[in-house]
Order: structure tokens, then sequence, then C-alpha cells
């Protein structure tokens, strides 16, 4: 069995922001936020009955190898505490709005999870979240715009994750992320996207840290039923199980060797 | 000064095939292609009146840190004796329909001379020449289709070659070049194309193999104007840059180190 | 099941030559070397009672996944006939002194064979083995010395090979093979290798060529035992895992695509 | 002119530690810190009368296309205020029981400065100072040993780094730091150390992040002599050549693209 924890930033679904999450911001800007946060809940839940988690959830529940444990952001510790943490092996990870409503400190406690062996698989907006950018070093930074067609093609059609899947498949409105993605060279890339508007992207990419692997795929605007599409679930559910780990590193230590090798 | 040989297989621009560069083809079959090949001479000269390595030639003939010679594959020992070989710091390489007429001896003196040090930067259809996959260990497989819309995007800002090229650039024609492309993991992956219809293409991306340093860019359909774009030329210019050697190997021995270190 | 072939040079072990093996070599010389040959015959017994690839066979045959051929340079169309690769997911390759008598033909049905997806497992030697350059690119150049103390250090003991492979084992005698070693960047460097003498080496490296994975390894000189190891004798049966293929590729075509995907 | 910062820790060297610079510990904890720096002093001023980093200093000075700038801890701002790091084109770093001084603010903002295009060539200890872990994304980990002899390796000669040094140089006396290393896939190995205790390790490795270029480089230790030495010299004065910035990147807008270019 792969632990596995869905974890969701989910404000936009339930339309309703806490002060605390947005810090810094002003009770005027604040209150812009808010709207735009409600206004979008009618929309997610016309395409997303479930919820755009709770869709993702339910097709990988078919999966009887995953152990799935969904959280959001509105839960006790933002939805992971220490010991959920240290029970998961894969996280999976849609953030956006709220990317900065993480404390530094816990960013860094997935960081070093992955470094111990967890697999880790950001979505879509995930690009900019703190556990990306720290687990990468890269600024995650891209070009986008709502609503175009998309053509996901599989670069890497030996690569595990892309097994089953055709060469291309298409997404009829996905959010357009362009190219330059300020991201290292990956291990391998595995998908690439190309938006009728006229851009493309590498939309599907791997890379290890330490013991852990990390599977990024840019699918999952909250406005697009594209957690519904059967290649997408299939993916997701690939890259877990590609992520899942095979060893955990046992600490951070770096330790002394005082006897030499050679006077053993 | 950077040595520059311009390699070019030259047969649809005269129209003309020497049957000892198709061996093993029936003569019916060899009629066929010269009527091919015959075909193809007036679009080229419409398109290129200097020819198309004519037109890059004079490109690049602008840059006075590069000493050109060009060459072709009618010329004796298929235009690259080891005297000129031995003699150049980058090889550019444009072929196609007699890729198959270069013997396996001359590839293989190409990919040793890479491999002392020589850049290589094999353009457009070269992408499934010798020298290309004796050197990748590919097979440089891809799709195609005559004719696109291609939009060239830059996807390494930071690379040397991209330097002063905009974030994407237009060819209202070019042969469309298709995912997945077979080539070992890149290095970096600079350049990917966009094609109105629908595919997408790492159209300029590096490797290197022993001290040599090779540049792939895909531009350069030959019924195509595209050498005579600015961008192409300063990319494929750069190219060359970026692949000239600063030091060469000596040889290819495997020494018998008979003295340990520790004891001398 | 996983269908194994073990290809084995297998002449200094025999102490026999064929003289077609030797192409271009005099009669003196190939007098010598016959001598050479004969001479290495009693050693390897002594260290190897069921010869060198006998022994490493005798270990694979424990894993009852692996189905095994072992074949050698002495059987019709050297070991390797078409029907036989043809039904081979990984090859387990060592070569040395005979390197030369495999044809080019053969070494690039091997190549393509990687290329739709076989595992590919040179050892030793084969570093300047046709397959192994012609993989790669690269020259395989090292430096050696015969009969070094060698410590294996694991250096990336996440890798599935690297399973309940210790910080670092040690082989009492193997030859030394020392940097540079002239290889394109691995995918990952499994193994390094520490010679008492003073050199150091990257002696488990994997690569991808294509559908195939690829897994170099260092240990295997001929008159050390280190075939017995059981270290070196997990690695190699975690190589050929690791190795096995997922997916075959059809074939080489770069098909047409004639009707635009926007068109479909 | 490349604008050089030198960035040195400089607390063993001067024999003071502030109390602040070492959050969270005890009184006794920091008198005992404090009396194994001070006893460090008289060490450091034999083996470097100038200094650890006023020796390198000097070399780097004979660099007429370097303009050095040398600061430490003490200093304001941790010798690092925004104006001086947004002038400075490559940063070297020296830094060891003080790591955990500098505020994760700071570090954050040299990271950015990288993304950006700034060149950073951490040395020896800095393996686990926070601007080298947050870049790459790992924990730096490894094992260690004072004083062993060590012998460095040139892997890859053909790097601008590996310019005129030999195929290995010697250090009489240096740290022992051995694999496993955990670091990302260099893009580059371009040294690698050999201890005579029995260890080895990748001790010059290259990476890029954003615009930005990464050279780790091993040797440095606080009492060992090494920063006399010729070939160290000029491998940090290579690296910082290589390092330097060719093109920075203005920001880290993740720009709406509201115009498909299909519509301009």
């Amino acid at each position: 069995m792969i632990r596995v924890t869905l974890w969701y930033e989910y404000a936009q679904e339930i339309g309703e922001l806490r002060r605390e999450m947005v810090p810094g911001i002003s009770d005027g800007d604040f209150q812009h936020f808010e709207e735009f946060v409600r206004s979008r809940v009618e929309k997610i839940h016309r395409v997303y009955p479930l919820g755009l988690m709770g869709t993702l959830e339910e097709a990988l529940r078919k999966d009887p190898e995953l152990e799935i444990t969904p959280v959001n952001i509105y839960m006790p510790e933002y939805g992971l505490p220490d010991d959920l943490l240290e029970n998961t092996d894969v996280l999976v990870w849609w953030s956006h709005i709220l990317q900065d409503a993480i404390p530094d400190e816990l960013a860094y406690k997935i960081v070093q999870r992955v470094q111990k062996g967890m697999g880790f698989v950001p979505l879509h907006s995930a690009h900019k979240s703190k556990p990306f950018m720290y687990l990468l070093g890269t600024s995650g930074c891209l070009q986008w715009r709502e609503d175009d067609f998309c053509r996901v093609w599989t670069a890497t059609p030996s690569h595990p994750i892309a097994a089953g899947i055709p060469q291309y498949f298409e997404l009829e409105e996905e959010e357009m992320y362009g190219e330059p993605f300020d991201i290292p060279k990956p291990d391998d890339t595995i998908f690439m996207s190309w938006y009728r508007g006229g851009e493309l992207f590498r939309s599907g990419c791997t890379w290890t840290r330490g013991y852990g692997r990390i599977f990024y795929f840019q699918p999952g605007h909250e406005t697009s039923p594209n957690y519904h599409n059967p290649y997408v679930q299939k993916i997701i559910d690939q890259g877990i199980h590609w992520a899942a780990p095979t060893v955990w590193r046992p600490d951070f230590d770096c330790p002394n060797s005082l006897t030499k090798p050679e006077e053993k």
C-alpha cells in the first residue's frame, strides 16, 4: 500500500478566506480578494460537483494499492500535522492563491520529508508553491492565460508514467502555461503541451532530490474539467506509483568518520 | 579564428544524383529518385537564389571570427578529406536524401573528431545523419509534415546560443518536425517549436560527447526560406561560437598506469 | 520472467583463438597473441573453477525471475543470432581482447535492440566494446592497471540497483580503472570505486537510449575472483531487473503525419 | 570586469563570536563554543598569515579582470547589504560554524540573485550553507574527517574550469569529505578527490539555477594550507570566470499573456 496524502488549498471551492492566510494584506484588498474567491465557487461546483480534489480522489480510490487521505488548508496545522506527514509516502499537492499562507517552517518539513524519500506530485499552479520552489531551487516562473485548447504530447513514451498513454490527447479547455518555464533541467521531460493560442510548455517533468522523487504535471485549472479526463487521472496515478519511496534515508547526519576505512 | 566547414548534401539543389550515392537501389527506383530530385531544383532556386547553403554561408561570412570552407558531397572524398576534417574546428552539417551515401568509415572519423573536441552543428534533416545518430546513440526518429507555420520559443534565455533572441520568433513556413523526438536527454533544451497544425518539438538542443560540443537546430527545410531569417542566422552563428573547441584531446589511448600514484 | 542473455568472449578461458576473430593481424603477432591467451587459462580456472561467466550464471540462476541463456563468441553468429537477440530482454555483456571481432553489423543490431527497449548491462572491459561505444557515442577511454585493492562506494543509495548494498564494500584484488572516464553525463552515478594505488572511478553508471536502459558496472577482471562476491552478484542481478524493458518501441519509422491534428 | 564578492565567515580566524550569531544556544554551550573558536586562531594564523580568505584574495587580485570586494559576517548586514549584493556578479562563499547565523531572508536574497544570473562559488564547508542547500534543494550531507592526504583528479578535462589543470594534483593535508554526497545530479562533475584514508568525493561540480551558474569546490579546510596551492587558486579563478553572468533576468513575473500570439 502506498500512503497518499492529497493536499488541497480548497479556498476557491468553498468561497471562504481566513484573514491570517493572506499575511500583510490591507483591509480593502482583502475584501476584493474575498469577492474574487466567492465569485469562482459556482463555476467550480458546476465543473466539479464533487469538488476539484474530490473528483481526483474518487478516481484514485479505484486503485486498490493507494491508501488515500484528503486534507486541506482549513484543517489544523494547515492540514499537514507532523504525524500525518511522517506517515505519508507520496504527497499530492494542489495550491494556488494561498501559496504564501504556508509557513516556511512547514514548507521545510515537506522539503526534508522528500529528501528522506517521500514522493512529491505538485499539480498545476503548485509550480509557485513553496515546496516546489524550495526543492527545485528555481522560481517556477512561466507565462499563462485562462482557457485555451490544450493538446498533451507524450515526449518520452518509454517512461512508466506514460504507460498506456497515447501519442497525444486533447483537453478542450485548460489554463495555458507557456515557456520559458524556470525549472532546473528535468531528469525526464515526459509530456509537453501545445496550446491553440500559440504557446507550448514542458507539462510533465521529473526530478530527484535526495532519496525523493518529484513529478510535476500541469493540467488542473480549477474551472476546467480535466480531472474528469481518464488520461489525466491515469497519469497522476502512475506518477504516484513512480514517486513512491523504495528506501528511506534514516537521518541528515554528516558523520565524523573517525576511523579510516584503511585502518579498520 | 574558428575554422568552420559547411558540409552540404547539395543533390536537390543541382538536381543530380550519382548512382553510387544510393547503394542497393534498383534501376527503376533510381530513375524515380532522380526525377524527384530534379523536380525540386526550381523551387529551391526560387527560394534560395544563392542556394540553401550559399545563403547560410553569406550570412556567416559577416562574422569576422569565422573562417569558412563550404564543401559538398560531390567533391572528392565526399567533400571531407582527412586534411580538411583535421583542420576543422566546427562542422556544420546539412544532409537529407543522401544520408546513407556517407560511408560508415567517414561517419566514424567525424565521431572521433568530435570526441577529440570538434564542435558539431547538425541542421534540420541531419537528425537522421550517421554522425548525429552515431554520436547520440539514438535513432533520431520523429514525425514530420511539409510546410506548416512555425513559432520558435526560447526556453533557456540565459544560454549563450540564445543571446539577443526574443521570447519567440515566427517562420511562416517550415517543415513540421514533431515529438516524440528520439534523442538522449539534452544538456540544454534551448529552443522549442510550435506548429500551427498541432505539433511541437524540441528544436534547439545541446549535448557533449568527449571533448566535443553538439548543437542541433531544426529550421532549414530546403524549400522554405528560413536561412534568410536573421534570428535563424544568429542562432547558427552563436551555435558555432558555443561549439568551438577550447581544448583538444590528444589521443584515444587507454594508458596502462604502471606506477601507482601512491608510489611515485 | 526476464529473458537474460549472458554474452561472453570466452577466449582467455579456453585458451583458444580463431584467426578470423583478430582481423588484420600478422602471423607473428597472432602467434604471440595466442601464447598470451593460453598463458591465462590456468589462472582463470584457479580463480573460477566454473569459469568467469559460469560463476556469474550460477549466481543469477538463484533468481527465479530470470530465464538465463549463456552464449559465447565461439558459437554460430558470434553467439547472438537474430532470433536469440529478438528474444532477449536484457543482454549482459563481457568482452575484452576480442572486442574488434564483433562485426559492426552485429553491433548495430544490438544498438537498435536497445533503442527498442532491451536492457544492456556491459561489464568491466566492455567499456571499449562496440555496443557500449556506439550506444554512448564516446570513446570509453580510461586508465588501468592490474591487481589493486578496490573499495566500492555507494554514491546513490536510493537507487533500486543499490538496494541492500552497504555504504561500501571491498574487493581485495580488482583491475584498477581510473578517471578520466570518457562517458556522457550519466543519468545516475550509483557506485564509485577507490583504489589503494591512488586512483578513483565512476564504476556503476546508468544511461537511457531510446526505450532502453543501460547499466555499466566495473568489477569483473578475469583473474580476480569478484563474481564470487555476493554484493557484486546482487548489484548485477538488480541491474538486470532495473534494465528490464517495460514497453517496446514497435519500429523506427519517421512517419509523415499527413493530417494535421488540428484538422482531425 | 567581473565584480566578485568574497564572503567569509571569519569567526575562527579572529577567535571571536557574537552571541546573536548562535541563536538558541545555552550560556554553557556558548562558552564552550567560544573556547573552541579561540583554540583555532593560532593554527589558522600559522597556516595563513594573511588569513584564509586573505590568501585567496591575494591570489585572485592577480587576475586583472576581477574587481574584488572582501566582506565578512561581522560587517553590517552580515557583510552583504542589498546594494553590494545587487552589484555582485559572482559571489564566492566560505562558511562553516556560523551557517545558521545567516537569516533565511538573506539566504533567499542570495538565491534570487543567483536565479537572476549571479554566479555562485561555494567553497568547502559551504555545502551546508543555506544558500547552497536552498539553491540545490538537497541536504548537502556527506561524511568527513580532519586532515588526510588528498589527490584531486580531473574527471572532465575539456571543461573551461579545468583548463591547464593536470590529470591530478596532490594536497598533503585536507579535510576528508566522503560520499555519499547528497546533491542533485551535477551538470558536470569536473573534479573528484581521492583520500588516503579510503574515501572518495565528487569535489568539483556545477549546476544551473535560473540564469545563474553554480560551481562548488571542496578544498579549503581552515587549518590546511590549500589556498596557497596554485592549482586550487587557478580552479577557483576559472570557476569565477565560468560562473560570471552573460545575461540577467529582469524580474520574476509570471506574466498574463492576454493576447494570443496567434491573434497578434
